[in-house]
Protein backbone atom coordinates (compact mmCIF):
# COMPACT_ATOMS: atom_id res chain seq x y z
CA UNK A 1 0.00 0.00 0.00
CA UNK A 2 2.75 2.64 0.79
CA UNK A 3 4.86 1.45 -1.70
CA UNK A 4 1.75 1.60 -4.49
CA UNK A 5 1.26 5.74 -2.90
CA UNK A 6 5.03 6.49 -3.39
CA UNK A 7 4.76 4.96 -6.67
CA UNK A 8 1.63 6.88 -7.22
CA UNK A 9 3.21 10.22 -5.58
CA UNK A 10 5.91 9.53 -8.29
CA UNK A 11 3.89 9.32 -11.41
CA UNK A 12 2.06 12.11 -10.54
CA UNK A 13 5.52 14.44 -9.95
CA UNK A 14 6.48 13.03 -13.77
CA UNK A 15 3.33 14.73 -15.29
CA UNK A 16 4.41 18.46 -15.78
CA UNK A 17 0.35 19.40 -16.56
CA UNK A 18 -0.10 18.34 -12.99
CA UNK A 19 3.09 20.17 -11.67
CA UNK A 20 2.00 23.28 -13.46
CA UNK A 21 -1.70 23.19 -11.91
CA UNK A 22 -0.43 22.08 -8.62
CA UNK A 23 -2.16 18.67 -8.14
CA UNK A 24 -1.37 16.64 -4.97
CA UNK A 25 -1.98 12.76 -4.49
CA UNK A 26 -3.99 12.49 -1.16
CA UNK A 27 -4.17 8.95 -1.07
CA UNK A 28 -3.95 5.90 -3.56
CA UNK A 29 -4.67 2.25 -2.64
CA UNK A 30 -5.86 -0.60 -4.93
CA UNK A 31 -9.34 0.12 -6.75
CA UNK A 32 -9.08 4.19 -5.25
CA UNK A 33 -7.58 7.55 -5.87
CA UNK A 34 -7.57 10.90 -4.29
CA UNK A 35 -6.06 14.17 -5.29
CA UNK A 36 -6.36 17.93 -4.15
CA UNK A 37 -5.85 20.80 -5.75
CA UNK A 38 -5.24 24.59 -4.26
CA UNK A 39 -7.61 27.41 -6.20
CA UNK A 40 -5.49 29.68 -7.32
CA UNK A 41 -6.14 32.88 -9.14
CA UNK A 42 -4.62 31.22 -12.37
CA UNK A 43 -7.15 27.63 -12.24
CA UNK A 44 -10.04 30.21 -13.03
CA UNK A 45 -12.44 31.77 -15.75
CA UNK A 46 -14.29 34.56 -16.52
CA UNK A 47 -17.29 34.70 -13.78
CA UNK A 48 -14.08 34.14 -10.98
CA UNK A 49 -14.91 30.13 -10.46
CA UNK A 50 -12.63 27.13 -11.53
CA UNK A 51 -12.37 26.69 -14.99
CA UNK A 52 -14.30 23.69 -15.93
CA UNK A 53 -11.94 22.56 -17.73
CA UNK A 54 -9.56 22.02 -14.32
CA UNK A 55 -12.70 20.09 -12.92
CA UNK A 56 -12.12 18.09 -16.27
CA UNK A 57 -8.45 17.69 -15.48
CA UNK A 58 -8.97 16.26 -11.94
CA UNK A 59 -11.90 13.84 -12.87
CA UNK A 60 -9.37 12.71 -16.08
CA UNK A 61 -6.77 12.36 -13.67
CA UNK A 62 -7.98 10.78 -10.69
CA UNK A 63 -9.98 8.36 -12.72
CA UNK A 64 -6.95 7.32 -14.50
CA UNK A 65 -4.96 6.45 -10.93
CA UNK A 66 -7.92 4.30 -9.98
CA UNK A 67 -7.48 2.05 -12.97
CA UNK A 68 -3.97 2.08 -12.73
CA UNK A 69 -4.29 0.70 -9.16
CA UNK A 70 -5.84 -2.00 -10.82
CA UNK A 71 -4.22 -2.46 -14.25
CA UNK A 72 -1.02 -1.70 -13.62
CA UNK A 73 1.03 1.95 -14.65
CA UNK A 74 0.59 1.68 -18.06
CA UNK A 75 -3.08 3.24 -18.24
CA UNK A 76 -4.85 5.02 -20.76
CA UNK A 77 -7.79 6.90 -20.13
CA UNK A 78 -9.90 5.84 -22.92
CA UNK A 79 -13.48 8.06 -22.19
CA UNK A 80 -15.41 9.86 -19.43
CA UNK A 81 -18.21 11.17 -18.87
CA UNK A 82 -18.61 14.36 -16.25
CA UNK A 83 -21.51 16.47 -14.65
CA UNK A 84 -21.05 19.80 -13.26
CA UNK A 85 -23.57 20.56 -10.40
CA UNK A 86 -22.19 23.42 -8.15
CA UNK A 87 -19.39 26.18 -9.26
CA UNK A 88 -15.94 25.80 -7.91
CA UNK A 89 -15.64 28.52 -5.49
CA UNK A 90 -13.33 28.46 -2.02
CA UNK A 91 -10.33 27.03 -1.08
CA UNK A 92 -9.51 23.68 -2.63
CA UNK A 93 -10.75 21.03 -4.62
CA UNK A 94 -10.61 17.92 -3.48
CA UNK A 95 -11.12 14.37 -6.35
CA UNK A 96 -12.11 10.81 -4.87
CA UNK A 97 -12.41 7.73 -7.23
CA UNK A 98 -13.08 4.11 -7.08
CA UNK A 99 -13.22 1.22 -9.39
CA UNK A 100 -16.52 0.09 -10.11
CA UNK A 101 -15.37 -2.85 -12.25
CA UNK A 102 -12.46 -4.25 -13.66
CA UNK A 103 -11.28 -7.21 -16.40
CA UNK A 104 -7.89 -8.26 -17.43
CA UNK A 105 -7.62 -4.74 -19.89
CA UNK A 106 -10.44 -2.30 -18.76
CA UNK A 107 -11.77 -0.94 -15.76
CA UNK A 108 -14.64 1.34 -14.89
CA UNK A 109 -14.06 3.64 -12.21
CA UNK A 110 -16.18 6.84 -10.81
CA UNK A 111 -15.15 9.93 -9.31
CA UNK A 112 -17.07 13.16 -7.32
CA UNK A 113 -14.94 16.34 -7.03
CA UNK A 114 -15.67 18.66 -3.94
CA UNK A 115 -14.99 22.06 -3.64
CA UNK A 116 -13.80 22.88 -0.09
CA UNK A 117 -14.73 26.11 1.40
CA UNK A 118 -13.42 27.43 5.11
CA UNK A 119 -13.17 23.12 6.25
CA UNK A 120 -16.77 22.25 4.07
CA UNK A 121 -17.16 20.02 1.54
CA UNK A 122 -19.20 20.64 -1.41
CA UNK A 123 -19.95 18.11 -4.23
CA UNK A 124 -19.54 20.38 -7.57
CA UNK A 125 -18.91 17.21 -10.11
CA UNK A 126 -19.02 13.55 -10.74
CA UNK A 127 -17.45 11.64 -13.54
CA UNK A 128 -17.70 8.25 -15.16
CA UNK A 129 -15.39 6.35 -17.11
CA UNK A 130 -13.12 3.29 -18.89
CA UNK A 131 -9.53 3.72 -17.94
CA UNK A 132 -7.22 0.07 -20.48
CA UNK A 133 -4.83 -1.06 -20.68
CA UNK A 134 -1.80 0.47 -22.56
CA UNK A 135 -1.51 -2.28 -26.08
CA UNK A 136 1.19 -1.77 -27.79
CA UNK A 137 -0.41 -3.99 -30.47
CA UNK A 138 -3.87 -2.17 -30.52
CA UNK B 1 -19.71 37.94 -36.76
CA UNK B 2 -16.30 40.15 -36.28
CA UNK B 3 -17.67 41.74 -33.41
CA UNK B 4 -18.57 37.90 -31.65
CA UNK B 5 -15.34 36.77 -32.47
CA UNK B 6 -14.00 39.93 -30.73
CA UNK B 7 -16.19 39.31 -28.18
CA UNK B 8 -14.68 36.05 -27.73
CA UNK B 9 -11.33 36.61 -28.04
CA UNK B 10 -11.86 38.88 -24.64
CA UNK B 11 -13.45 36.43 -23.24
CA UNK B 12 -11.18 33.72 -23.75
CA UNK B 13 -8.45 36.30 -22.68
CA UNK B 14 -10.79 36.96 -19.03
CA UNK B 15 -9.93 33.53 -18.46
CA UNK B 16 -7.09 33.01 -16.33
CA UNK B 17 -6.90 29.32 -16.78
CA UNK B 18 -7.09 29.84 -20.48
CA UNK B 19 -3.79 32.25 -20.39
CA UNK B 20 -2.23 29.39 -18.81
CA UNK B 21 -2.66 26.64 -21.02
CA UNK B 22 -1.83 29.25 -23.99
CA UNK B 23 -5.38 28.65 -25.65
CA UNK B 24 -6.22 30.92 -28.91
CA UNK B 25 -9.81 31.47 -30.81
CA UNK B 26 -9.77 30.56 -34.02
CA UNK B 27 -12.67 31.46 -34.91
CA UNK B 28 -16.36 31.69 -33.47
CA UNK B 29 -19.45 32.53 -35.23
CA UNK B 30 -23.41 31.31 -34.59
CA UNK B 31 -23.57 28.10 -34.04
CA UNK B 32 -19.41 27.10 -33.81
CA UNK B 33 -15.96 27.86 -32.68
CA UNK B 34 -12.61 26.86 -33.10
CA UNK B 35 -9.70 26.78 -30.87
CA UNK B 36 -6.11 25.85 -31.00
CA UNK B 37 -3.12 24.65 -28.30
CA UNK B 38 0.33 25.02 -28.96
CA UNK B 39 2.08 21.79 -27.14
CA UNK B 40 4.75 22.43 -24.85
CA UNK B 41 6.62 20.43 -22.47
CA UNK B 42 3.94 21.87 -19.85
CA UNK B 43 1.11 20.55 -20.68
CA UNK B 44 2.46 16.51 -20.75
CA UNK B 45 1.88 13.58 -19.23
CA UNK B 46 4.61 11.17 -17.66
CA UNK B 47 4.64 9.64 -21.28
CA UNK B 48 5.65 12.39 -23.33
CA UNK B 49 1.80 12.22 -24.65
CA UNK B 50 -0.56 15.56 -24.09
CA UNK B 51 -2.04 15.07 -20.28
CA UNK B 52 -5.65 14.19 -21.31
CA UNK B 53 -7.19 16.72 -18.90
CA UNK B 54 -5.23 19.15 -21.10
CA UNK B 55 -7.70 17.62 -24.34
CA UNK B 56 -10.57 17.68 -21.53
CA UNK B 57 -10.22 21.41 -21.00
CA UNK B 58 -10.18 21.88 -24.60
CA UNK B 59 -13.17 20.30 -25.03
CA UNK B 60 -14.99 22.21 -22.20
CA UNK B 61 -13.98 25.19 -23.44
CA UNK B 62 -14.77 25.12 -27.26
CA UNK B 63 -18.24 23.24 -26.56
CA UNK B 64 -18.76 26.09 -24.17
CA UNK B 65 -17.91 28.61 -26.90
CA UNK B 66 -19.92 27.11 -29.34
CA UNK B 67 -23.23 27.14 -26.99
CA UNK B 68 -22.66 30.81 -25.79
CA UNK B 69 -22.80 31.35 -29.77
CA UNK B 70 -26.22 30.85 -29.87
CA UNK B 71 -27.40 30.85 -26.33
CA UNK B 72 -25.31 34.50 -25.07
CA UNK B 73 -22.31 34.99 -22.86
CA UNK B 74 -23.69 34.14 -19.43
CA UNK B 75 -23.52 30.21 -20.27
CA UNK B 76 -21.97 27.36 -17.96
CA UNK B 77 -21.04 24.08 -19.05
CA UNK B 78 -23.54 21.33 -17.91
CA UNK B 79 -21.88 18.14 -18.92
CA UNK B 80 -19.67 16.47 -21.38
CA UNK B 81 -18.59 13.58 -22.41
CA UNK B 82 -14.97 12.66 -24.34
CA UNK B 83 -13.76 9.51 -26.26
CA UNK B 84 -10.02 9.66 -26.31
CA UNK B 85 -8.89 7.90 -30.26
CA UNK B 86 -5.21 8.83 -30.56
CA UNK B 87 -2.15 10.15 -28.51
CA UNK B 88 -1.38 14.10 -28.44
CA UNK B 89 2.38 13.65 -29.94
CA UNK B 90 2.55 16.94 -32.54
CA UNK B 91 3.47 20.70 -32.42
CA UNK B 92 -0.15 21.70 -31.79
CA UNK B 93 -4.14 20.72 -31.07
CA UNK B 94 -6.86 22.25 -32.75
CA UNK B 95 -10.85 21.93 -30.85
CA UNK B 96 -13.55 22.30 -33.35
CA UNK B 97 -17.23 22.59 -31.96
CA UNK B 98 -20.65 23.12 -33.48
CA UNK B 99 -24.13 23.29 -32.18
CA UNK B 100 -26.73 19.68 -33.23
CA UNK B 101 -29.32 21.51 -30.96
CA UNK B 102 -30.66 24.60 -29.43
CA UNK B 103 -33.46 25.89 -26.96
CA UNK B 104 -33.99 28.51 -25.26
CA UNK B 105 -32.35 27.65 -22.04
CA UNK B 106 -30.02 24.52 -23.42
CA UNK B 107 -27.77 24.02 -26.62
CA UNK B 108 -26.19 20.51 -27.12
CA UNK B 109 -23.36 20.57 -28.71
CA UNK B 110 -19.95 18.30 -30.09
CA UNK B 111 -16.11 19.04 -31.36
CA UNK B 112 -13.55 16.92 -32.39
CA UNK B 113 -9.81 17.66 -31.54
CA UNK B 114 -7.05 16.75 -33.44
CA UNK B 115 -3.49 16.43 -33.40
CA UNK B 116 -1.51 18.87 -35.64
CA UNK B 117 1.57 17.22 -36.59
CA UNK B 118 4.19 18.65 -39.70
CA UNK B 119 1.03 19.73 -41.39
CA UNK B 120 -0.83 17.26 -41.07
CA UNK B 121 -4.63 16.86 -38.71
CA UNK B 122 -5.07 13.82 -37.14
CA UNK B 123 -8.25 12.84 -34.74
CA UNK B 124 -7.24 12.35 -31.14
CA UNK B 125 -10.49 12.92 -29.23
CA UNK B 126 -14.35 13.52 -29.56
CA UNK B 127 -17.00 15.05 -27.50
CA UNK B 128 -20.41 15.88 -26.93
CA UNK B 129 -22.02 18.01 -24.20
CA UNK B 130 -24.84 20.62 -22.69
CA UNK B 131 -24.48 23.95 -22.44
CA UNK B 132 -27.09 26.09 -20.11
CA UNK B 133 -27.74 29.33 -19.90
CA UNK B 134 -26.86 30.69 -16.57
CA UNK B 135 -29.85 31.34 -13.77
CA UNK B 136 -29.77 33.07 -10.69
CA UNK B 137 -32.81 31.81 -9.79
CA UNK B 138 -31.57 27.82 -10.10
CA UNK C 1 -43.23 7.43 1.17
CA UNK C 2 -46.15 4.68 0.73
CA UNK C 3 -48.08 7.61 -1.49
CA UNK C 4 -44.78 7.83 -3.50
CA UNK C 5 -44.02 4.56 -3.80
CA UNK C 6 -47.88 4.08 -5.02
CA UNK C 7 -48.12 6.79 -7.31
CA UNK C 8 -44.35 5.71 -8.79
CA UNK C 9 -46.10 1.76 -9.64
CA UNK C 10 -49.21 4.16 -11.54
CA UNK C 11 -46.20 5.78 -13.34
CA UNK C 12 -44.62 3.27 -14.77
CA UNK C 13 -47.94 1.16 -15.24
CA UNK C 14 -48.72 3.89 -17.28
CA UNK C 15 -45.87 3.68 -19.70
CA UNK C 16 -47.14 1.18 -22.64
CA UNK C 17 -43.40 0.26 -23.08
CA UNK C 18 -42.30 -0.25 -19.75
CA UNK C 19 -45.58 -2.89 -20.05
CA UNK C 20 -44.23 -4.57 -22.87
CA UNK C 21 -40.66 -5.55 -21.63
CA UNK C 22 -42.03 -6.29 -17.66
CA UNK C 23 -40.98 -3.77 -15.84
CA UNK C 24 -41.52 -3.61 -12.09
CA UNK C 25 -41.39 -0.77 -9.52
CA UNK C 26 -39.43 -2.42 -6.46
CA UNK C 27 -39.05 0.49 -4.54
CA UNK C 28 -39.25 4.50 -4.89
CA UNK C 29 -38.67 6.62 -1.90
CA UNK C 30 -37.15 10.11 -1.86
CA UNK C 31 -33.94 10.60 -4.08
CA UNK C 32 -33.91 6.77 -5.01
CA UNK C 33 -35.51 3.76 -7.12
CA UNK C 34 -35.39 0.40 -8.02
CA UNK C 35 -36.44 -1.03 -11.12
CA UNK C 36 -36.79 -4.72 -11.87
CA UNK C 37 -37.08 -6.62 -15.17
CA UNK C 38 -37.35 -10.62 -15.55
CA UNK C 39 -35.53 -11.97 -18.37
CA UNK C 40 -37.02 -13.37 -21.20
CA UNK C 41 -36.23 -14.60 -24.73
CA UNK C 42 -37.27 -11.97 -25.95
CA UNK C 43 -35.58 -9.41 -24.36
CA UNK C 44 -32.20 -10.83 -25.63
CA UNK C 45 -29.87 -9.91 -28.69
CA UNK C 46 -28.27 -12.74 -31.13
CA UNK C 47 -25.87 -14.23 -28.59
CA UNK C 48 -28.37 -15.04 -26.25
CA UNK C 49 -26.98 -12.17 -23.72
CA UNK C 50 -29.99 -9.22 -22.49
CA UNK C 51 -29.63 -6.72 -25.32
CA UNK C 52 -27.82 -3.77 -24.47
CA UNK C 53 -30.52 -1.45 -24.88
CA UNK C 54 -32.95 -3.43 -22.58
CA UNK C 55 -30.19 -2.24 -20.22
CA UNK C 56 -30.20 1.33 -22.07
CA UNK C 57 -33.94 1.40 -21.46
CA UNK C 58 -33.66 0.19 -17.45
CA UNK C 59 -30.93 3.41 -17.19
CA UNK C 60 -32.97 5.88 -18.87
CA UNK C 61 -36.17 4.52 -16.50
CA UNK C 62 -34.57 4.38 -12.85
CA UNK C 63 -32.67 7.73 -13.51
CA UNK C 64 -36.15 9.56 -14.89
CA UNK C 65 -37.88 7.77 -11.24
CA UNK C 66 -34.86 9.04 -9.61
CA UNK C 67 -35.02 12.49 -10.41
CA UNK C 68 -38.46 12.89 -9.79
CA UNK C 69 -38.44 11.71 -6.53
CA UNK C 70 -36.91 14.76 -6.07
CA UNK C 71 -38.26 17.24 -8.80
CA UNK C 72 -41.83 16.13 -9.34
CA UNK C 73 -43.51 14.20 -11.96
CA UNK C 74 -43.36 16.12 -14.74
CA UNK C 75 -39.57 15.23 -15.83
CA UNK C 76 -37.71 14.39 -18.53
CA UNK C 77 -34.33 12.75 -19.32
CA UNK C 78 -31.81 15.06 -20.37
CA UNK C 79 -29.20 12.99 -21.36
CA UNK C 80 -27.22 9.96 -19.68
CA UNK C 81 -24.01 8.08 -19.95
CA UNK C 82 -23.73 3.94 -19.71
CA UNK C 83 -21.30 1.78 -18.98
CA UNK C 84 -21.76 -2.01 -20.32
CA UNK C 85 -19.21 -4.00 -17.66
CA UNK C 86 -20.69 -7.96 -17.80
CA UNK C 87 -23.16 -9.60 -20.16
CA UNK C 88 -26.94 -9.90 -19.12
CA UNK C 89 -26.69 -13.86 -18.15
CA UNK C 90 -29.51 -14.93 -15.64
CA UNK C 91 -32.63 -14.32 -14.30
CA UNK C 92 -33.69 -10.79 -13.68
CA UNK C 93 -31.96 -7.42 -13.75
CA UNK C 94 -32.11 -5.37 -11.01
CA UNK C 95 -31.50 -1.17 -11.29
CA UNK C 96 -30.70 0.87 -8.34
CA UNK C 97 -30.78 5.02 -9.05
CA UNK C 98 -30.12 7.64 -6.73
CA UNK C 99 -29.98 11.38 -6.43
CA UNK C 100 -26.62 12.82 -6.02
CA UNK C 101 -27.05 16.62 -6.69
CA UNK C 102 -30.69 18.58 -7.26
CA UNK C 103 -31.79 21.15 -7.77
CA UNK C 104 -34.67 23.58 -8.71
CA UNK C 105 -34.68 22.67 -11.80
CA UNK C 106 -32.25 19.52 -12.58
CA UNK C 107 -31.25 16.96 -10.62
CA UNK C 108 -28.24 14.39 -11.54
CA UNK C 109 -28.09 10.38 -10.94
CA UNK C 110 -26.19 7.79 -11.41
CA UNK C 111 -27.76 4.21 -11.20
CA UNK C 112 -26.29 0.67 -11.13
CA UNK C 113 -27.87 -2.66 -12.89
CA UNK C 114 -27.27 -5.63 -11.48
CA UNK C 115 -28.25 -9.50 -13.26
CA UNK C 116 -29.44 -11.99 -10.89
CA UNK C 117 -28.97 -15.22 -11.09
CA UNK C 118 -29.02 -18.51 -8.72
CA UNK C 119 -30.20 -15.30 -6.00
CA UNK C 120 -26.58 -14.01 -6.51
CA UNK C 121 -26.05 -9.97 -7.81
CA UNK C 122 -23.47 -9.02 -10.40
CA UNK C 123 -22.96 -5.35 -11.64
CA UNK C 124 -23.66 -5.46 -15.51
CA UNK C 125 -23.69 -1.59 -15.83
CA UNK C 126 -23.53 1.87 -14.52
CA UNK C 127 -24.84 4.94 -15.65
CA UNK C 128 -24.95 8.67 -14.97
CA UNK C 129 -27.02 11.25 -16.38
CA UNK C 130 -29.57 14.63 -15.67
CA UNK C 131 -33.06 14.35 -15.33
CA UNK C 132 -34.69 18.08 -16.02
CA UNK C 133 -38.30 19.51 -14.70
CA UNK C 134 -40.53 19.29 -17.73
CA UNK C 135 -40.71 23.12 -19.37
CA UNK C 136 -43.68 24.48 -21.50
CA UNK C 137 -42.02 27.60 -22.40
CA UNK C 138 -38.67 25.67 -23.10
CA UNK D 1 -21.71 -4.12 -49.57
CA UNK D 2 -25.01 -6.10 -50.40
CA UNK D 3 -23.24 -9.01 -48.72
CA UNK D 4 -22.79 -6.73 -45.59
CA UNK D 5 -26.23 -5.20 -45.78
CA UNK D 6 -27.77 -8.99 -46.10
CA UNK D 7 -25.58 -9.82 -43.36
CA UNK D 8 -26.98 -7.10 -41.18
CA UNK D 9 -30.52 -7.44 -41.87
CA UNK D 10 -30.19 -11.30 -40.43
CA UNK D 11 -27.71 -10.29 -37.68
CA UNK D 12 -31.07 -7.79 -36.48
CA UNK D 13 -33.39 -10.37 -37.23
CA UNK D 14 -31.65 -12.64 -34.96
CA UNK D 15 -32.28 -10.46 -32.14
CA UNK D 16 -35.60 -10.93 -30.34
CA UNK D 17 -35.37 -7.50 -28.83
CA UNK D 18 -35.31 -5.90 -31.97
CA UNK D 19 -37.88 -8.00 -33.38
CA UNK D 20 -40.23 -6.94 -30.53
CA UNK D 21 -39.61 -3.27 -31.18
CA UNK D 22 -40.26 -3.82 -34.75
CA UNK D 23 -36.46 -1.95 -35.96
CA UNK D 24 -35.83 -2.03 -39.64
CA UNK D 25 -32.07 -1.67 -41.26
CA UNK D 26 -32.67 0.25 -43.83
CA UNK D 27 -28.62 0.71 -44.88
CA UNK D 28 -25.27 -0.90 -43.36
CA UNK D 29 -22.19 -0.19 -45.11
CA UNK D 30 -18.60 0.27 -44.16
CA UNK D 31 -18.26 3.06 -41.46
CA UNK D 32 -22.18 3.54 -41.61
CA UNK D 33 -25.67 2.22 -40.26
CA UNK D 34 -29.23 2.93 -40.19
CA UNK D 35 -31.95 2.28 -38.44
CA UNK D 36 -35.61 2.89 -38.58
CA UNK D 37 -38.46 2.21 -36.05
CA UNK D 38 -41.88 2.53 -36.67
CA UNK D 39 -43.56 4.69 -33.49
CA UNK D 40 -46.38 2.62 -32.25
CA UNK D 41 -48.70 2.69 -28.80
CA UNK D 42 -46.50 0.83 -27.31
CA UNK D 43 -43.65 2.03 -27.04
CA UNK D 44 -44.16 5.32 -25.85
CA UNK D 45 -43.97 6.40 -22.24
CA UNK D 46 -47.10 8.11 -20.15
CA UNK D 47 -46.84 11.17 -21.98
CA UNK D 48 -47.27 9.76 -25.23
CA UNK D 49 -44.28 10.23 -26.38
CA UNK D 50 -41.77 7.45 -27.72
CA UNK D 51 -40.36 6.14 -24.22
CA UNK D 52 -36.36 7.75 -23.78
CA UNK D 53 -35.43 4.07 -23.12
CA UNK D 54 -36.21 2.94 -26.76
CA UNK D 55 -34.32 5.85 -28.20
CA UNK D 56 -31.46 4.44 -26.05
CA UNK D 57 -32.08 1.04 -27.44
CA UNK D 58 -31.83 2.78 -31.07
CA UNK D 59 -28.49 4.00 -29.72
CA UNK D 60 -27.13 1.39 -28.61
CA UNK D 61 -28.10 -0.58 -31.67
CA UNK D 62 -27.24 2.27 -34.74
CA UNK D 63 -23.93 1.93 -32.90
CA UNK D 64 -22.88 -1.72 -32.59
CA UNK D 65 -23.86 -1.98 -36.24
CA UNK D 66 -21.15 0.85 -36.86
CA UNK D 67 -18.57 -0.59 -35.11
CA UNK D 68 -19.53 -4.08 -36.46
CA UNK D 69 -19.08 -2.74 -40.22
CA UNK D 70 -15.87 -2.22 -39.18
CA UNK D 71 -14.49 -4.69 -36.33
CA UNK D 72 -16.36 -7.39 -37.46
CA UNK D 73 -19.73 -9.35 -36.23
CA UNK D 74 -18.13 -10.53 -32.87
CA UNK D 75 -18.70 -7.08 -31.18
CA UNK D 76 -19.82 -5.44 -27.84
CA UNK D 77 -20.84 -2.00 -26.83
CA UNK D 78 -19.07 -0.63 -24.50
CA UNK D 79 -20.35 2.19 -23.35
CA UNK D 80 -22.18 5.60 -25.09
CA UNK D 81 -24.13 8.46 -23.85
CA UNK D 82 -27.22 9.89 -24.88
CA UNK D 83 -28.49 13.50 -25.43
CA UNK D 84 -32.23 13.71 -25.56
CA UNK D 85 -33.02 17.59 -27.50
CA UNK D 86 -36.87 16.77 -28.70
CA UNK D 87 -39.18 14.40 -27.97
CA UNK D 88 -40.12 11.23 -30.29
CA UNK D 89 -43.77 12.88 -31.88
CA UNK D 90 -44.11 11.27 -34.90
CA UNK D 91 -44.41 8.19 -37.11
CA UNK D 92 -40.89 7.01 -37.18
CA UNK D 93 -37.61 6.72 -35.92
CA UNK D 94 -34.29 6.68 -38.03
CA UNK D 95 -30.71 6.86 -36.42
CA UNK D 96 -28.03 6.93 -37.97
CA UNK D 97 -24.46 6.50 -37.03
CA UNK D 98 -20.71 6.40 -38.24
CA UNK D 99 -17.34 5.22 -37.09
CA UNK D 100 -15.34 8.66 -36.40
CA UNK D 101 -12.41 6.32 -35.17
CA UNK D 102 -11.75 2.73 -35.73
CA UNK D 103 -8.03 0.63 -34.06
CA UNK D 104 -7.97 -3.24 -34.04
CA UNK D 105 -9.77 -3.94 -31.13
CA UNK D 106 -12.03 -0.86 -30.73
CA UNK D 107 -14.31 1.67 -32.71
CA UNK D 108 -15.71 4.73 -31.63
CA UNK D 109 -19.23 6.02 -33.25
CA UNK D 110 -21.50 8.85 -33.07
CA UNK D 111 -25.36 8.70 -34.26
CA UNK D 112 -28.03 10.85 -34.77
CA UNK D 113 -31.49 10.12 -34.17
CA UNK D 114 -34.56 11.87 -36.05
CA UNK D 115 -38.23 12.07 -35.38
CA UNK D 116 -40.24 11.69 -39.02
CA UNK D 117 -43.03 13.43 -39.04
CA UNK D 118 -45.58 13.73 -42.43
CA UNK D 119 -42.17 13.31 -44.30
CA UNK D 120 -40.17 15.46 -41.91
CA UNK D 121 -37.43 14.38 -40.38
CA UNK D 122 -36.36 16.42 -37.23
CA UNK D 123 -33.20 15.76 -34.49
CA UNK D 124 -34.26 14.18 -31.53
CA UNK D 125 -31.48 12.42 -29.88
CA UNK D 126 -27.46 12.55 -30.39
CA UNK D 127 -24.90 9.53 -29.24
CA UNK D 128 -21.42 8.99 -29.11
CA UNK D 129 -20.29 5.71 -27.89
CA UNK D 130 -17.26 2.43 -28.10
CA UNK D 131 -17.94 -0.58 -29.36
CA UNK D 132 -14.96 -3.24 -29.04
CA UNK D 133 -14.17 -6.88 -30.33
CA UNK D 134 -15.40 -9.57 -28.26
CA UNK D 135 -12.64 -10.95 -26.66
CA UNK D 136 -12.92 -14.41 -25.27
CA UNK D 137 -9.75 -14.01 -23.01
CA UNK D 138 -10.90 -10.88 -21.51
Amino acid sequence: MDDLFEFGKQALAAQPFSALVGAELLSFAPGQAELKLAITERLKQQHGFVHGGVMAYLADNVLTFAGGSVLGPAVVMSEFKINYVRPGLGDALIARSEVIHSGRTQAVCRCEIFVLKEGQESLCAAAQGTINKMNPEA
